[in-house]
Formats: structure tokens, sequence, C-alpha cells
């Protein structure tokens, strides 16, 4: 017998504890500290002795207590990083697809998950405006934008062959970290992403578009692609799509769409995302705001040839033997990815579950909390709100007494502690060099009484800090 | 109340309801066919009404039923593609990350399990005799072998900043399709990949790696790094690492490794692969040859500073605000990726709970499975051995009978036939120009017994084939 061998009773011992370890978490999550209290030292100590040469069989589950203790526990109070909440129906999902152990990267080898993967896609696109876009389920958002703007230079200047490839790339100020990340990689260079300066409410501003573009071209530069923002990481912001996507158009230029944080509220709220569908490549994070648990990025574009030109590249192993549209049909072809798991089960068991209706509700909550906690710090004159509200990230700071010279460093602190005491977790901005502090929701377990304890909680850190006489922590 | 709100007795219901299927498929898996009997079109129709606007609630999970039905069951006699058999303690290590829902991206975003995820890389290092490396855990080899170009491009010849690279990649004429694939993305151009021939038993040839480098310079030409294949994905050749290092150290080049199939083997044959540790960078693919479930891919590389030169670039709002070497370690600073899933939970509870040990036993296995396999073809007339057997990947054909002309396309339905039988799934590779059959063992369930089902199920579907007069299927 294989030592590797698992006998089915075994299997489904060991599941049934993972299974009330996991009852357990969500049993209490709402009373766990947000932030284990655990230091770098601790949590290296627990895997110090590294992978044991002899099995522990059962006994290996032991060690997961001190693992999940210092874990952070993503309550209704969760409020940072742009992390959805982790509906658990989407974490069975995740269960099932390492059961399978399919590899969902052609229909020949994986059928069912194959086309419940387009489904997914395909559903996903016309629940947020975008009918008829196909695509594929990515790691995240960076896959995401990564690949929308591989297709955007080979669509536009065309570099898998001969390499050395030249372009432009435009996006907002407040542009996410994964788009120059992605023309570093692509060879395109970080020095060729024009920034263009956004209006007051963090927005692109077309006529900037419009003249970054016209400089390019009569300095002898290639523009390639525009990437607008549709929710902004900092403040929420979208960018004017349909301006930014009429001078894409007038130019020839590729118009991707980074709405990894922002685009499923167009489930909620379509009509803040009024030219989505005139994007040729769009990514958005199901892990965000459709609250899967990571990962679970979704790449749509209008064009599946397009991803073919910039991806296909198939070994004789791989290559289909059918003739049939579906039964040919490889994700490989039109993503960086060859093996691939089952993500579409996430999301599909999670909304056959609940209906895309609540999905809807809950997102509506989302904007009402984050409304709420806007409106609380307007009203609370030791806060200021530092930005619009357009979606659900809210940046505001802790100002009172305070000289304008020393609120960067306090609120820097304030975050620390505020996060240190374990039952609001936000996470910060720069916005205009000023320090704030930022809670985004895209959480459905966050209630009214959560969105005014952020704010009991933040001005208790403060009096912490100030009480204390010192700002060292 | 929010309508996803699920109590935790809910979700304990729906666990034990997926913990029923996940012992199920694992009691029937010998039992099942392994192609299931479906179509594209009725593939297509299980997902043909869409997302739906209101919850099924508990009958979500009916559908899972057909779903399951027409998946390929990863059983003893699945010997496609070098998907490995998927280890159902490491399934549920993907139930608990979905659960847990943490950000491993940064310490202080997941502290306990972005501690998991280094020990597991440093521990697997050390494992396959590369201590010190250190790395991430990626979605598959075809994310980790771009990693590794990336970091190789970035070192030799930097383009992060200014773009337009250029410079050339050797590596052997049996490469992956996923590294020309890294080279179009990176910019580098296919062109700028040389393949260099192999020897009698598919290894490259360093002498004429030598004269490529030699050439490529007197003609003012760059020379990046060289990829060495650790395990060939047709014939599991094993470049001759230490004179293909010796060749790359005296140029100044980069060694990538690209052992995504084959260096896990290491653990219970390192004499295979003498010089693994003279790499700069090594894929290896946990969901191969540490049959964990996809995806499991795993990046090591020698020096992070490189890593995160070609990496890193830092968004404000993921700034760590901590001077702990610990506490502000970011995965997301040495890697494609931003967000993370807990990828470590698979190989970490696996090998907690088998201990390294069995893994070694499994893995010498599957190497005498495949050398079984060998002689039953030898001992065959009808059938042809293709290939030396390094590793456990095993390349035949059907012969008796056929004239040379006719082999690739009797060899070809051959396969079609073998697989739609359902009890033993082949998979294909072309050698020389011939149509192959391939069988690869990374799976722990198969036994003697199965090695002879192979060769009596192809001899069977050819007999079919031939006794039905035609080769029509």
């Amino acid at each position: 017998m294989n030592p590797l061998e698992l006998s089915p009773a075994d299997f489904r011992r060991l599941a049934d504890r993972l299974s009330t370890l996991a009852e357990q978490w969500l049993t209490e999550l709402d009373a766990r500290a947000i932030a284990p209290a655990t230091t770098g030292a601790a949590s290296e100590a627990l895997f110090a002795e590294g992978l044991p040469e002899e099995g522990l069989k059962d006994a290996a589950l032991d060690a997961l207590g001190p693992v999940i203790a210092g874990t952070r526990a993503g309550n209704a109070r969760f409020l940072g990083y742009v992390l959805g909440s982790g509906e658990p129906v989407g974490a069975l999902g995740d269960y099932l697809a390492g059961v399978l152990n399919q590899n969902v990267t052609a229909w020949r080898s994986a059928p069912t998950l194959v086309s419940m993967e387009r489904a997914v896609v395909r559903g996903l696109a016309a629940a947020v405006g975008c009918p008829g876009f196909t695509g594929s389920l990515t790691g995240g958002g960076s896959s995401a934008n990564l690949m929308g703007l591989t297709m955007a230079r080979e669509a536009k200047a065309p570099a898998n062959e001969e390499g050395s490839p030249t372009g432009v790339v435009y996006a907002s100020t407040e542009v996410h970290m994964s788009i120059p990340k992605a023309l570093a990689l692509l060879g395109l260079g970080r020095r060729n992403l024009r920034l263009i300066s956004t209006d007051e409410e963090w927005r692109m501003r077309p006529e900037l578009l419009e003249r970054a573009i016209t400089e390019d071209l009569s300095a002898g530069r290639r523009p390639l692609a525009v990437v607008a923002t549709a929710g902004s990481v900092n403040t929420g912001a979208v960018d004017p799509l349909k301006d930014v996507a009429a001078i894409a158009r007038r130019h020839g230029l590729w118009m991707h769409v980074d709405g990894a944080y922002g685009a499923l509220a167009a489930l909620a709220v379509p009509e803040r995302f009024e030219g989505l569908a005139l994007a040729d490549s769009l990514s958005m994070d199901a892990h965000k705001w459709l609250y899967q648990p990571v990962d679970c990025g979704v790449l749509l574009f209008r064009d599946a040839a397009a991803a073919r030109r910039a991806f296909s590249f198939s070994g004789d192993y791989v290559r289909s033997m059918s003739t049939d549209a579906v039964e040919s049909f490889a994700f490989f072809e039109e993503s960086l990815e060859l093996s691939r798991r089952a993500r579409a089960l996430k999301p599909w068991l999670s909304v056959r579950y609940h209906g895309l209706r609540a999905f809807r509700e809950a997102i509506r909550k989302d904007l009402e909390n984050a409304r709420r906690l806007a409106e609380l710090v307007r009203a609370e004159p030791r806060l200021e709100l530092l930005a619009p509200v357009p979606l659900s990230a809210v940046c505001f700071r802790y100002v009172a007494g305070l000289p304008e010279a020393e609120r960067n460093a306090f609120n820097t602190k304030l975050l620390a502690r505020l996060n240190a005491r374990g039952r609001v977790y936000l996470s910060n901005a720069t916005l205009s060099g000023n320090f704030v502090l930022r809670a985004c929701f895209v959480n459905h377990r966050t209630t009214p009484e959560d969105v005014q304890m952020v704010v009991a909680e933040v001005l208790a850190a403060a009096a912490e800090l100030t009480h204390a006489g010192t700002v060292s922590l």
C-alpha cells in the first residue's frame, strides 16, 4: 500500500475536525481580536521545526490552534486593504475544488468545471452591464491587470515575437500599483506610464489625457492604452469612463478598466459606472466586492481573439484533438496560466445559494455604511474627512489640537494604536501628502453599530495617545 | 440583517453535505470512468440558466451531482498531463484557506500564515537540496517560470524603468511552452529564445549551449539567461545541470531551472539532480510531484534582493510601518501577486500528516511504476518504447502491422479511443515527429496492477480500431 493512501473514513474524520474548527471560527469571529497579539518572532517560532520526516497523523491538526490564533479575524469591523469578507458558502467551493483536484485549463481536462467558469464569467459580465464579454478567473486584480495590458500591447504594438516593445500607457495619478508593475514586467518601462492629474474628486481629467496623448504623438511616441480606474483604491473614485473611452477610441488606444475594487458595485449602482461596457478589457475582484474568499479575480474582454493573440502558444502535449468549439476550448490559450484550479466553484455556489439580489443588497448596505461613517466624521470636530465618498472607501484623520506639521506623525501612530486595540481594523492612504485613515466597506458583516464603533475606537485610540502625553508607542 | 449572513449552524449543515460528497467521491474514485461521458453541448447546458437572481438556499448544492459526474476521475489510472493525484489532506488545506480568508501578502495582513508559507518554502528548498533558498508559492509552474525569468531580465539587463528590453535566453528543444510564453510577455521576444539541441536522451548538449552563447556574443547580442529543464514534460529528461551552470557562470548568465514536473523527485533520488543548487532560480510544482491539489507551484531563488529588484513597487496603502525584519516582510515585494491565498496550508497539513518519508517513498513508487511500464512495453512486440525513462514519463506507441506513414494517425485515434474507454487516461507528446502516447506517474494511487492495465487497455483499444476495419471513431 502506498504510504500516502488515506481511507475515505480517515478523510471524513479529518474533514469533520476541520469543519468543527471552521464552525468555531465563524461563531467566535465577532468576539476575536481582529489584530492577533503576536510578533514576528513568535509566528516564526511556530514553524521553527520545519517539515517533519515522520508523519504526525491526526496530531498534525493540533498545530492549527496556534496558527488560527495568530490570524486576523475578518469580522464586521475589519475594514482594511479592500479585502472582501469571505462569504462562507464560497469557502465550501474552495473545499470542493481541492477535493476534486481538476485542472480547469481546457474543456477536455475538466469538462463541467470549464463550462462552469465560462458561465460564471458570462454571468458576472452581464451583471455589471457588459453582456457578451468573456474572459477568465484569475488569482487577483494584479494578474487581471497584467493580462489586460498584455492584450493591449499585443493588439497595438505586437512584441511577442520580436521583443523590444515600446509605447505609452495613460492612467490617473490614483492608479493602482499593479499598473506600473505590469508596465515594468511587459518591458514597456514604468517611465512610459503617464500619470494624468485628477479633479477635486480624484477622477482623471479627460482634457489632460487628451493633451498628454497629443504631446506624445507630436514627439513621435506611440500611445498604446489608457487605464481607467473604476473605484480607486484610496478614495473609490471612478474615472469618467465614457469620456475616457471616447478619447481612447479617437486615438486608437486600448481601453483597460481597473475595476478590481469597484466594478462589481455595478450590480447595485450601475448608474455610477456609465461607460464600463466601452472597455476593451476590465478587471474586477470577486474576492473584494462579491465577498468571495481570496483568490477570485476576474478578467473580462470584448474580443477573445485578442486574448489568444496575446497568450496562445501551445505545446504538442496540450494540443486539442477536437474540432467542437466547446470541446476544443482552452483557458490557457487566453491566459497567463496553464494549470488552473476550479476558482469558479466559489462564486457559483455562493451566488446560487444567496442569489444575485442578496449581493446587490449587501453592496447597497456597504455604500450606506460608508456614507454613514462619512457623516459621523463630518459631525465630529476632532476628525476631518479628506475625500468624497463615491463608493465605500472613507478617508479621514484625527486633527484636534494638532498643528498641521504633526498630523501625519500622529495619525500614523494612531492607526497602529487603533489596530492594536483589536476591535477595529483600518488601513491607510496618502492624499495630497496627508496620511489618512482609510475604512473600506466590502464586508457583508458590518452593521450601523459597527460603523459607530469605528469612530468611537479612533477617538479612544487618540485619547490613549494624547493622554499618555507622548506619542511613542 | 444582511442578506448574505449565514449562521454557523447553517454553514455546518452545508459543510457536512460537502464532506459527504467528498467522501463519496474518494470512495468511488476507482470505480468511476476517468473520462466522463459528456459533450461540449451537454456540459454547457448544465449552466445555461446563468446566475440566479433569487437564491436557492440548500437546493443550490443539488446541482453539484451532475457537475461532479462530468469531471474527470483522478484515480489510480489517470496518468495524463503531469497532474498530481490530489492528496486529500492537502484538500483540507484548501478548505481552511477558504474559511480563514486571509490575504497572505504581508506579515501584518496574515502573520502566522505568512510565517507558514516561508517555512514551507524553506523546508521544500532544503528537501530538494537547495538549503538557504527562499521564495514563494505560486499558481503553478507557468507563473514560477515567468517570475524566474523576470528576475533574470532585471538582474542582467534592467528594463523595469526604461523598457525596451533586449537579450537572449537559452533552453533545450524540450523546453516547456511556458518559457517562450514568458519571453513574449517580458518583451524579450520569442525569437530571442535559442533552442539548443539535445542528446539521445533528450538532454541539452552543453557544448552546443556554449557555442550558441559565443555566437550571440560575437554578433553583439546580449545573453541573459539559460533555462535548464529538470524533468522535461515529454520524457522526463534532466539537463546536465552542473555543466549548464558552469557555462552560465562563465558567461555571467542567470540560471533558471524549470523543475516544475521533476525537481521534487530530488526528495527520493537526489543523485539525479546534481547541480540543482547551482540555480539562481528554480520552479517546481507541489501540485505535481508532491501530490497536492492544484494550485501549488513553488518559486525558489538564491537572492531575495534580486526578487525585490524585479517586483518591488509599493503603493502607500500597502507600505509597512514596521522595522522588524519579519513584521515588515511582504510577499508582494518578491512576487507578481498582491492578493494571495493561503496556498501553504495544503503542503503544510499534508506533509505534517504523512511525513516527508512517505512522500519520498511515494515518489520512489512512481519511478518504479514508470520503469515497470517501460519494461512491459519493451516486452510487448506490438508496442514500441520511444524514449528512455529517467524519471516517470513513459513515451510509447502502437506499431503492429502499421507502415511508418500510418503510425501517427493510428496512435492519435488510439489515444482518443483509449481515453473514451474510461479505464486509463494518457496524454500525448511528439518526439522527432512521432505522435506518442505518454503516461506520467505522479500518482500515489497507482499500483503495479494499474500499470499492467495500461498495456492491456492500449492493446484493447487498438484491437477495437483494427477489428472495426476502419480507423474512424
